[in-house]
């Protein structure tokens, strides 16, 4: 791999691909020129759109494969068949060490099954979650599990605060993330079972995690905590809703400025802080769902990205890497793991 | 309770109360002058407010007590003890058919123990669920469960799908409501066994409900569904990041127009079409929880109301009282029962 980061580019994955693919590793070596890239897919599409970055060509590599994962297929189909798939390739150009990272625009169901298939999970681990981050009034918020677990056990939610603990420090660079498990109200006696089960393991846990407590929908925007973790169904509910919340009220601004010569004018004078405003709020930057917990760096990209939106799946990646997010997960179970057994015998 | 439509009002309920709950009742009758109001609460604080509308006091009652339920109470405390709070007296209006309808900012865990207790759940329903309405793209969305029920199985989110139903033909007037289920997908195959197995149930009915299938968070504010049904921890995750959400977004459209001159001058030129999408999003009119499936019409305000919305939610209580709201749950799980039977004897 040399000094070079690389990252495998499943080159057939997504709406726009493989044109937003390759504009989106134009735009993320732009930005990081440490990077270097290997694109799966059809070399006759990918080589003409190449030529276009005379940059990115002399940091990227084209292995060419025909087969690519249908976007309806089912995990389990995409498991057994499509060995020379394009997103499969890159996967395994990972567990080869071939590349440090893999990022995919393609089937999440797929891309997360082949993952753990490939890849394998971390040890201690008992299953992978998919991360990602959400504009706050104070920053970013991790948000973990987007929907990989749609029910999970009080095991598997203290290992989402471990696991949302590390991304939050590598990707955000925020030394002490603040966790908050979500629930419907703040008091103790709220919620499932699981979740109270949760609270009280990561309570009483010796690491040093920084747990809030309980958080409900509404603190999360707020910026209250760093990291949300959920259960799959609820974090998937939690992200879709605050999106389709943001889009609902950008669309009634934009009719509301639309409305008559006064708004129109008045859009005009505040164009360039609503432009700001409108970049703070763009989910592309936001693009790229981590899949924590898989012995590797796997980033699923929303399947209609364009290449701005595909850059920052990249950039997430990246970052994970440089930041040696993993070693981190493991030393933390490590951590658990002895922590748990001293308690058993008393040792602790 | 002749002509007049009667609300009994849990006068101690709620961070403003009692002078919220006076006011918001004689907005409310400025609005309906059908209503009619009794208070529940300490007469030497409501009589002076109710002298402040000469209007509202001709169709105003005081039934004086000391007591209220406590806003941290556990709902298991509140029904053993407080047995007259004004919050229990106003429900027992209801049972002993001296008021059409409860409303009450108080305890929300309370309200609902007594509700069930006092008022019990109409014949054929299971567990009683709370709704509340949501501003969307096209008009406005019922959601329900919002906490009532944190686990549902699938017997119950059908019921909640008949309940919505009913809910959304009486306040929001739509003669055949579009229904969907909250889900992490559209497809089929996606989510919990319950949530799949409702899907069938309602497919498979013989009522007239006008079933879309799954939704995922970011479709309802699109308006794509005029009911959404989910357990109470999915929906309760819904509605607040939501609210949150939008909060969040109206606090960064301040700080934007707050930061200069052109940008203030901006928020001048379009204040009126602002000031009309600020109402059209403000969420004290959508305030109001409905408890469906109780035999009885209750309704729960947002604890932090102010006059405007619990006016808000005394109209969303008369509304469901205009409609013959129960009525038509009653008839319509009468009918699911029946459907049942005449399946299972293989008469259908």
């Amino acid at each position: 791999m040399g000094e070079r980061l690389s990252i495998a580019l499943d080159a057939m994955g997504g709406d726009h691909a493989p044109a937003s693919v390759v504009e989106g590793a134009a735009i993320a070596y732009r930005k990081n020129p440490a990077l270097s890239f290997i694109f799966f897919g059809r070399e006759s599409e990918v080589a003409p759109l190449l030529e276009q970055f005379a940059s990115l060509k002399p940091v990227s590599e084209i292995i060419h494969t025909d087969e690519k994962i249908a976007d309806d297929a089912k995990p389990s189909v995409a498991v057994r068949q499509g060995k020379y798939s394009s997103m499969r390739l890159a996967i395994e150009a990972v567990r080869d060490n071939k590349a440090d990272a893999v990022v995919s625009g393609g089937n999440t169901g797929a891309l997360m099954a082949l993952s753990k298939l490939i890849l394998k999970t971390l040890p201690g681990v008992n299953r992978p979650a998919a991360a990602s981050l959400f504009p706050t009034h104070t920053g970013q918020v991790v948000m973990l599990d987007l929907g990989a677990n749609l029910q999970c056990g009080a095991e598997e939610l203290f290992q989402f605060a471990i696991m949302g603990d590390a991304y939050a420090r590598a990707v955000l660079g925020i030394e002490y993330p603040k966790i908050g498990l979500l629930n419907v109200g703040q008091e103790d006696s709220k919620g499932h079972p699981e979740i109270r089960e949760a609270a009280q393991m990561i309570r009483e846990s010796d690491f040093d995690l920084n747990f809030y407590g309980f958080v409900e929908g509404n603190h999360v925007p707020e910026g209250v905590v760093d990291v949300v973790v959920a259960d799959g169904f609820a974090g998937n509910v939690m992200l879709k809703t605050a999106e389709g919340t943001a889009k609902l009220i950008r669309i009634f601004m934009q009719e509301a400025f639309n409305s008559n010569w006064a708004t129109r004018l008045s859009y005009i004078l505040a164009s360039q802080t609503l432009k700001r405003l409108r970049k703070r709020m763009d989910p592309r930057r936001y693009n790229g769902a981590m899949f924590l917990g898989v012995d590797g760096v796997a980033v699923k990209s929303h399947g209609g990205s364009d290449a701005y939106a595909f850059s920052h799946a990249i950039r997430a990646a990246a970052a994970i890497v440089e930041h040696r997010m993993n070693q981190r997960i493991i030393d933390e179970l490590k951590l658990s793991k002895i922590h748990h057994a001293n308690q058993e015998t008393g040792a602790a």
